[in-house]
């Protein structure tokens, strides 16, 4: 493909060419969002053409398409934010999360909605759910699961008490390597990262690095930082973090869990239809008897609908009721999961559709 | 151009077809890319494929195109997110900035690089220099210039020991608000922000609630947070932040000059060809005696070069020496630029040309 003959201005020309087409259709496409926004009503915000469904399917033909060179993830993450431009076109989605600014969480905020929508940094998880249900944000960004930890009871536990909806998933993957000046694991007297982190790597640190003094700092970012100037400093942080600091690598993939996947759930206050590829989230109460979970079960197995995860809390609402959380695979609106859904409700236990929503894009 | 006959589903159709054409041109453009890349030599990193003045001219023809609906700011952020996408083929550009993650350096390093960019928070302005001294990162963001408070002097002394070069200039145009919950100013009793925006406002303060407790917190957004729990509290931030939180509006535009931008400046540690519409930034060390201001004035007078700003500093090298920060209109390698450096050099006093690089976008 590459010919020698071509010169550097030649290939300038070439990309300056592209890049016209490349605007003319992002125009186009901008324009085209305002004309679906005027079928749907005048005078409305972005949360009333948002549909999540819609855009989880174009990004997923995005994916399908995708040859390279370009990653899918970039891809995605481009599309993503020439969707959040046109989308922006009228008032911005207000998103409320986790805060401070700079923290996973807004990373999760900003790979599901890019950068045009407005984000709302808030003081805690129950603060999120209450923004989101009095509507002063139109959707809120909550973690639910960090597969080194398991599901953050806190947010299973909102769930019982709020009605907030679940629209959306977003899957961020965090590798965490240990760093240091030297490289050299026997130089290591202090471990600096974030405390979360260092709660991630616990089972290593003790094993490896048992006299090691653990102090929790800001975040591994900074842990880097300061693990640059000596040689018995060491520091958790992402590869890139490493790269990124000039530290050599210590060791990798220290967390206790190799799959170090934080899983978010984008909260709000209504239902969306089905996007081709989705996941439905169910709370059952059931009392506390013998056989109760399997009464739940055998009518998702029975017909066919496979469960991606459960989980148990105690229900607060009444003497020995548990709360099961059950990911299922489908939307409510497939009839497999509906009648799944209509068999354990009344029989076994109370059903409460926590939300029916896209699978989680790379 | 809307046709009521046209339903929801031919317009998204439509969209797909766009989206489909738009993808192949961004693959497309990826590959032309690489090709750039291999003309150049195999094995290297984005910097050695970096081009500043390329890159501002296709912003520049990117706005000069641009005919809406899309603001150019959101048209301009779309193309640098494509060409950083394409640049972090190879190994990504490393910026490092005035830390933490979640700051308007930050916000900077983003405007200007994207977010296929490593970005690297610093401890400290200095720590900028050293570390794109060293290598470790390839360019630096530091801030300049606030409208409201001058020039930043910590920037400019540390040019005079350092020798980074200007490759860029972004400029962050922010509008401070006073939000509260009920919008009354009589009802206000404590006002929350950032010491910085408090620093910013403080005439405004002093003029229209002179009894207000000033209360520093660590972020605006945090600010604002904290106000929607009391009448009695108002929180400075931008209009943006005022109607995320759902507050009412007290004042408007309330920082002490009406026109608030920070400026930022991207050092390297090379020079980059003209762009087109650029800036030179030069540092001019004389010796105190009468008329030496003029005689470094003139020759730009005598030239037609166009001075932007000028800063004096006292040079720290011996005894009665001043140094002056001078920005003019034009790249080094212009010849009426060079010409008049040329005539201050010897003559009026000793010229350091910082940087020639192209002008900030919008």
């Amino acid at each position: 493909m590459s010919d020698p003959k071509i010169s550097l201005s030649d290939m300038r020309e070439r990309i300056d060419s592209i890049d016209r087409q490349i605007q003319e259709l992002i125009s186009e496409r901008a324009r085209r969002a305002q004309q679906v926004a005027q079928v749907k009503g005048a005078g409305l915000s972005a949360i009333d053409y948002y549909r999540p469904e819609r855009e989880a399917h174009v990004l997923r033909m995005v994916v399908d398409r995708n040859q390279g060179p370009l990653s899918d993830t970039e891809m995605v993450r481009l599309f993503r934010e020439i969707m959040s431009s046109c989308l922006a076109q009228e008032d911005p989605l207000k998103i409320g999360y986790l805060g401070p600014e700079g923290t996973f969480s807004e990373q999760a905020v900003r790979k599901h909605f890019g950068h045009a929508a407005y984000s709302l940094p808030l003081g805690s998880i129950e603060e999120v759910f209450q923004e989101v249900a009095a509507g002063n944000a139109d959707f809120g960004v909550v973690p639910v699961e960090n597969s080194g930890q398991g599901m953050i009871q806190i947010t299973l536990d909102l769930f019982l008490t709020s009605e907030a909806i679940i629209c959306g998933e977003v899957e961020l993957r965090v590798h965490q390597c240990l760093h240091s000046q030297n490289g050299r694991l026997e130089d290591v007297k202090r471990v600096y990262a974030h405390a979360q982190s260092l709660q991630q790597c616990k089972s290593w640190l003790r094993l490896n690095l048992p006299t090691a003094e653990c102090i929790a700092v800001s975040s591994n970012a900074e842990a880097a930082r300061l693990a640059r100037h000596a040689d018995d400093v060491a520091a958790i942080a992402g590869e890139t973090a490493g790269r990124v600091y000039g530290l050599k690598t210590v060791a990798e993939a220290i967390e206790d869990r190799a799959d170090n996947t934080t899983r978010f759930l984008v909260i709000g206050r209504s239902l969306f239809p089905p996007s081709g590829n989705d996941r439905t989230s169910l709370l059952v109460t059931v009392n506390d008897k013998p056989g109760a979970l399997y009464d739940v079960l055998s009518p998702l197995a029975k017909h066919k609908v496979s469960m991606n995860r459960i989980e148990s809390r105690p229900a607060h609402t009444g003497k020995w009721q548990y709360a099961f959380f059950i990911d299922v695979s489908g939307h409510i609106s497939d009839e497999a999961v509906q009648a799944a859904v209509k068999e354990i409700d009344g029989n076994a236990g109370t059903v409460r559709v926590l939300g029916s929503y896209p699978v989680a894009l790379p």
